[in-house]
């Protein structure tokens, strides 16, 4: 997308200018080498555009955005330990190209480099902006280790796997447009609005990340299909499939769980998925929460041009399938 | 120490209050069970004795000093899993009695509750104590590295030592003192006094731990003798033998590292210390930063009794030998 381009090389700049030292060397090469693996950088973005949008320079929300980012790469860091991921977005990941201790610390000094970007902004809107980032971080370990109880948890319901997604992912969007409207000096009401449009955006997009696993195109998607239910992830997409089965279905999703050919596993997977009707069930839960996300937009009271928040959905749902 | 009673159970009693949830179960029960583990909670005396020193009350200083408290038992949780530490404060470690991951992600909330701690002071001191807590943050995670990099470095020198120890373990007591000045209103002169009081007792608190471990009574020390010569740690009294030593000497400490039998150890360290008059350098640097921690404490500005602060100092020293 042409236009958030500008915003795109805006945050890309400040990151290369992050003032970190060197040494210790084990503890500040694994942040730098980090931070440059890249990402799209959507978190700050959402800042500078929630405190253009409120009628604030994206320069004066700068630091609070890489804040946003910074704190995302924290949490990625550690969530990599905990999943014992090797790869993330094409590179080797922290404790496999250091170690995890390397990769417990480095994390925990870019979570505090977070902090000390977001103490750059102005001393009235601190207060606000802390204890938002503060109750935000806490959400978003809640909802890794919600994840991660699930692995072990027989059943888990939709409503459980939202509350889940709500915390470990869509929180983080809420929080960075809100800093935007906190720096621009929204009205309370439409903080919550916009923060209301974060949460349900991101709902939205991890539904759609679910489906994308089975029904989405290998180039589209960047990874490989069918990779959720190859790993027995417990995506939206089999919790529904759980939840709609009969006897007999449940039998055959029993099996599917239990098949090791990873071909055979995705086909059977369709074809369980096909005959439920997991597909529409699913879909139909992406648009309840896009639907929620494009009302809370329309509801904020404020005359200003929505157009690139707006165009910014559907940037994020532009891999249609 | 009779006076410093009030303090701990004015501390204990609101760590026992503490807002946490029950749920996630994984990430909060461990959390509860740590900050149960006790602690001398010297920190947060720190914190309430600096307050009063300056005029202000113990209990407008209580949410910082509990931020404190929390950061430490955070830094321990992380520490416990990098030194796979199975034991401490004479019970299993989070690690051990849960696993890494949780480790990871409770140590992660309770640092994020710190900040929370922080946040409850009021707004108009939030941007000074929030600033010098992530430059506090920021050292101590610089102090574990450089730690951790000591065990792979061939010779460690006195002025390295002292800086990590001065990361790792002084700074969070000149942050703790400084907390209790900025919350008391007083001028960054005293606050600079004050902090540098606190990095100097922790120096000399460190380095009587390094001393203890071989010249202590076990009584005294609560572990074993010679725990850190067993585990070939390089500490002060190591470090000052290398830098000692002659070339027969330098030759019998490779022995004595080599060495299996722990009893036979012990003495060999005992017998080259004595030799090379390591007791008394590593005294002679305690003493040093202890009368630097006493100098900083007279020159501070203030008309005040400091006898409670003097008292303090006595007491974290009291372990005679």
């Amino acid at each position: 997308m042409k236009q958030l381009e500008t915003y795109l090389s805006f945050i890309e700049t400040e990151l290369n200018q992050l003032d970190l030292p060197s040494s210790p060397k084990n503890l500040y090469d694994p942040i730098h080498y980090f931070m440059k693996i890249g990402g799209k950088r959507i978190r700050p973005i959402l800042t500078l555009l929630a405190a253009e949008y409120f009628g604030e320079t994206k320069e004066n929300a700068l630091p609070a955005a890489i804040a946003v980012e910074l704190f995302h790469n924290f949490s990625l860091m550690h969530d990599d330990i905990m999943d014992v991921a090797p790869i993330r977005r094409g590179k080797a990941t922290i404790h496999e190209k250091w170690n995890t201790n390397i990769a417990i610390l480095s994390g925990d000094v870019l979570f505090v480099k977070a902090y000390q970007q977001l103490a750059k902004q102005s001393q009235e809107q601190l207060y606000d902006l802390i204890n938002l980032f503060n109750k935000t971080a806490i959400e978003v370990c809640e909802g890794q280790q919600m994840d991660m109880d699930f692995e072990q948890q027989a059943a888990v319901s939709t409503e459980e796997y939202i509350e889940m997604i709500r915390l470990k992912t869509s929180v983080l969007l809420g929080c960075a447009l809100q800093f935007g409207a906190i720096i621009a000096g929204a009205s309370k009401h439409n903080q919550a609005l916009i923060y209301q449009y974060g949460i349900n955006l991101g709902i939205a997009f991890q539904i759609q990340d679910d489906l994308l696993d089975l029904y989405g195109e290998q180039e589209q998607v960047g990874k490989q299909i069918g990779g959720d239910i190859i790993a027995n992830k417990k995506t939206l997409l089999c919790i529904l499939a759980d939840e709609l089965a009969d006897e007999p279905n449940k039998h055959r999703l029993t099996e599917m769980y239990a098949e090791k050919d990873h071909s055979t596993k995705i086909l059977l997977a369709r074809h369980i998925f096909e005959n439920l009707g997991v597909y529409e069930h699913c879909h139909k839960q992406k648009e309840i929460y896009y639907l929620k996300a494009m009302e809370a937009l329309e509801t904020i009271d404020y005359s200003q041009n929505k157009s690139l928040l707006v165009s910014l959905s559907d940037y994020l749902f532009n891999r249609e399938y």
